[in-house]
């Protein structure tokens, strides 16, 4: 049988990450390439109770069909929610639940994009939200980054130049891959650029909460007073990934229509999944449980920064996250980025290649990214030493 | 603000269903317009047995991150179910996990679909999935359903007319919404013509085992020698819809392509609802539940059949399924069939147009839906004789 697939999909391959992600379970492999969060981070016992609970006092509607929209209360909590922490929330908003800030980026494409439209997004960026848009058979176009988000000139000249451009994609914390953060000015500087250029910006925020140090900046949704920001948030980084649930709030016209789009997609979210959220939300001390986590990554981001001092070549740059779970190296001119990542897999290292995440994977990329939330701290010194050595073979002085 | 959506979503509306679901939460509504598995099947205890000891024992797998094709073990007890009650599984197959068969459809439609293709399905059919193949924004093509399955002779005059033809739609037992099951003859046939005309079948099986009368009749997919039908079931019918469980059984480059376009839309199903189907299959007397609902929905069918005969005109044409959650009046030609949905709604009474279900949604129908599966034996006696009085008021002799 040789199956004629549709065009959008056709050429679309399976995440890198993933690939390597198939040898980080041969045994003695340290990777620092997966993007979980660390086990020591779930609230298990919680979890436990609030289950057993629900399924105790309210058990058919934990099982029966539910409506596209998401489980009512958890609806209520996360405006609130969303209103306390990022002062997200005008008059038209609306919020739908979604089955992880993955499909809230996939049906936002979905509603927004034609083939062959453009959508912006930070170069380096998410290899899962690119793909998703790669699915819709959309030109990408990179913006480059620096240390407090995306160069703005590009940015301004990547919409000049592509008159079908509808969407801005953007992770202004912690960005996936390089841990850096947008700064203030860049957030309202780009919100400017939407306006002028009549496009619309997707912010991802999934690791927002995983701040361990400095200041809040301010969500781009919430300075947008006219509905042009679609804001995705997620449980995933401070509950758990597994049970698959997220959220956009957006411009109520734009949620009906992501609503209508998630009918077609799953009919609605694993409703037990939902329920333990809005109980861990509305009954539990989640906000004592997020302080936990950002110890926990504050330890491990330290621990590996500390590492990388010591052991890398003094010439490899790495970014230094205030929260997340990833940080970006970069190798200095001329070093066979591929070549170290293929040595360190060798070795029994995983690290991500910096070019999986970039808009035109055949671009070259002198980074790799590093994950500090999934590993021990044992694996967290033994990978870095391993790593350091790389780095001063590899790199001539 | 406004948005310039899609243009495979810009026109698409939510389902009919949903809007008339809103009429039914009315204090004292008799609906017979849902889809919904009777609580009483809920094998409540079971499931919260079942979770307790997946978060007592496994926490931390039942909360990470899990892998797009689903979770191993379930993937492997399904692949053995589906080859123990319907012979399906040849040695290019592959199977994974969706969140419910809707994900199944969608995701197919999307891998193999680009826009302005043709699919067939038949006519009328289940709204939902239509609905997700208008999301990618394809021609859809009707064709005529009669007591045994759709007429061949239409069939074969769709395809020849329609060369773009790349899928065919079927549920071929129990069919949503007629109730009636496709012929073993006719699934051979269909087959031979999806051959000659190179298409993929694409076969959505539900209520497979919701059998409560009659012989099985085979999957189109156990007919199938080179990989030609995708095949979707799920444990919405016979666990519990709102776990989000289903599964796609296919030949292994689909699935390959379906695992990819999965990744993109929610990276995995809800990997504690997968965990729970698991184990429900795995280690609890699902032949035993099963068999315990087939009796639930064979009483309450009897019962809604036996009253229709008491209470309606007898012009009046009903299908006898075997079978489902269904099954589908039609009112004799020159009755006004929305005129009757109407002053049903007015005397609380809900049931679902037919127009809902075709293909071409402006084409006429004479015809309305009726579920057994989630009215009480009261309300289907009080119900039924409410619309008997309509019908015998509306239609003249």
């Amino acid at each position: 049988m040789n199956f004629c697939f549709s065009d959008k999909i056709d050429g679309l391959k399976p995440s890198v990450i993933r690939e390597i992600l198939k040898f980080t379970s041969e045994p003695g492999m340290i990777s620092f390439a997966a993007g979980n969060p660390a086990p020591e981070a779930f609230p298990i016992r919680a979890v436990e109770e609030i289950t057993a609970d629900i399924l105790a006092k309210d058990p058919i509607s934990a099982l029966q069909y539910s409506v596209s929209e998401g489980y009512p209360r958890l609806r209520e909590a996360l405006r609130e929610w969303i209103a306390r922490r990022y002062s997200i929330g005008q008059p038209h908003d609306d919020l739908i639940i979604v089955s992880g800030a993955q499909q809230g980026i996939e049906l936002s494409a979905k509603v927004l994009l034609n083939e062959g439209d453009t959508l912006l997004c930070e170069n380096p960026s998410f290899i899962g939200s690119l793909n998703a848009f790669r699915s819709y058979h959309v030109h990408l176009e990179g913006v480059p980054m620096e240390e407090d988000g995306l160069n703005l000139e590009a940015l301004e000249r990547a919409a000049r130049e592509n008159p079908r451009t509808k969407l801005l994609y953007l992770i202004p914390n912690f960005q996936n891959p390089s841990g850096t953060t947008m700064s203030l000015e860049k957030r309202r500087a780009a919100l400017e650029i939407a306006k002028k250029y009549n496009f619309i910006i997707l912010e991802d925020n999934p690791y927002g909460d995983l701040r361990f140090e400095g200041e809040t900046v301010p969500a781009i949704k919430s300075l947008d007073t006219e509905g042009r920001v679609i804001y995705c948030g997620s449980f995933s980084k401070i509950l758990a990934p597994g049970l698959r649930v997220g959220y956009v709030c957006a411009h109520r016209d734009a949620i009906s229509k992501i609503t209508v789009a998630k009918q077609c997609s799953d009919v609605h979210t694993t409703i037990l999944a939902q329920m333990i959220c809005e109980r861990f939300l509305s009954s539990y001390d989640i906000e004592g449980h997020i302080r936990r986590i950002q110890q926990i990554y504050k330890h491990k981001c330290g621990l590996m920064i500390g590492e990388i001092e010591k052991q890398f070549h003094p010439s490899v740059h790495i970014t230094r996250p205030q929260g997340g779970l990833f940080l970006l190296a970069t190798l200095p001119q001329g070093t066979d980025m591929m070549g170290f990542c293929q040595e360190a897999v060798r070795r029994h290292v995983a690290v991500v290649p910096g070019n999986a995440f970039n808009a035109d994977e055949s671009q070259p990329s002198s980074s790799f990214r590093l994950n500090f939330s999934t590993p021990t701290d044992q694996q967290i010194v033994e990978g870095i030493e391993i790593l350091g050595r790389l780095t001063r073979e590899m790199i001539c002085e």
